[in-house]
């Protein structure tokens, strides 16, 4: 029994954004036969970027194989990516999974990884333009499958992406029964969750609240580029 | 500054739903000067429902007072309403704060309080009847309001209850930015979320996967009601 199971990943770090991965981390759960991983560069507890301490993680070298590897986003994407703990176990893993999938910025950390090359691939809408630093092709569906990359868009786009990548997994009946078992039937009391629906004051309010953090991580993943094509 | 702050307070437990909370923690996180603190009857780590380990968890009897509590669900509930130290900790708390809340089967525990008699609620939709057993009003709405007490439906109704919850507290305009940063433009890939909307042998499954826990919970749900009427 335990041989069957499908072994899912998820690593994090320091200041990643918590729903990322709690919320594709819900769905898998429910998975019948999936044995879900939450694991750090080090292992012990990881801080989110919203202060949510997460404990007993594991550490990713103690990780013999996993079948989908699913990276969250967050603003310590910057850290991830500059730890080579962190990026060789990650590439070690995706190289021998079967599913290699991303949530928000976490296709950023994929395409720092050289996994995303020619790929096409989603990203928050904020960020996704870096992608191509990495030679990945931004696609702005809120999920995008590209072969066995499975990518979904900004932080609550990973529940969309859970159920995409679950019915991928186990069928199309167990991802609808977990969607109702979780009563997923959204309804959001504003239509601003995409830059192309928000009123343009409030887009305005968001970049400008973004904009201090843009220039480290653009750096950062330029960085990241430059390694990748040294190596 | 750190007086003006809106404390906003998640009494969890053991095997609570994750999502249940880090949904509106993520939301409730980025609400300008609010402090989101997650506690639970003895402080320290608690473990999920889906084996998420959370550390540091405040214990509930050293908050002072908050102006937001809002209670997750999860299959724990019955051990968290027969927690005498929880239940008396949410209690005072609840009394004290502007705004009284749940997630899911969380407003099973505001009833089993005694803090629900009379009023309109949400839950999730398989365990709504037994808000009936604590005289509050079951309601089918995804996120309820009745006067200073907000509800929401099952698991994901958490992240549409905390934009309402948002916009209540810092005005429409910021829940649109949060919403925005979070790129909360949801597209479930089936419409199945409702059992109205679930295919009926999807809907026959996960009523099948729920029975075995039924009859423990409402027994623990009359024990805790028939508790209530002899205070």
């Amino acid at each position: 029994m335990s041989e069957a199971r499908t072994i899912i990943v998820f690593p994090i770090y320091p200041d990643v954004t918590q729903l990322d991965f709690t919320g594709p981390h819900q769905v898998l759960t429910r998975l019948p036969g999936a044995r879900v991983v939450v694991a750090s560069a080090q292992g012990g507890t990881i801080l989110t970027a919203e202060g949510l301490a997460i404990a007993d993680t594991v550490a990713l070298a103690s990780v013999a194989r996993c079948d989908v590897i699913c990276v969250p986003g967050g603003g310590g994407l910057t850290g991830a990516i500059a730890d080579s703990v962190y990026m060789a176990e990650l590439r070690r893993l995706a190289l021998g999974a079967t599913y290699v999938t991303s949530v928000c910025t976490g296709s950023l950390i994929l395409g720092a990884a050289g996994l995303l090359r020619g790929k096409r691939a989603a990203c928050h809408w904020a960020w996704r333009d870096l992608l191509a630093v990495f030679g990945a092709i931004p696609d702005d569906r809120r999920v995008v499958r590209d072969g066995s990359i499975f990518t979904g868009g900004g932080v609550t786009a990973g529940i969309d992406f859970a159920l995409v990548l679950a019915a991928e997994l186990a069928g199309p009946e167990t991802a609808q029964a977990i969607q109702l078992a979780l009563e997923y039937a959204p309804a959001p009391p504003f239509d601003a969750g995409r830059p192309e629906t928000a009123p343009p004051a409030i887009l305005a309010r968001v970049e400008r609240g973004m904009a201090p953090t843009r220039e480290a991580r653009v750096a950062a993943v330029q960085r990241a580029a430059a390694l990748l094509d040294a190596r």
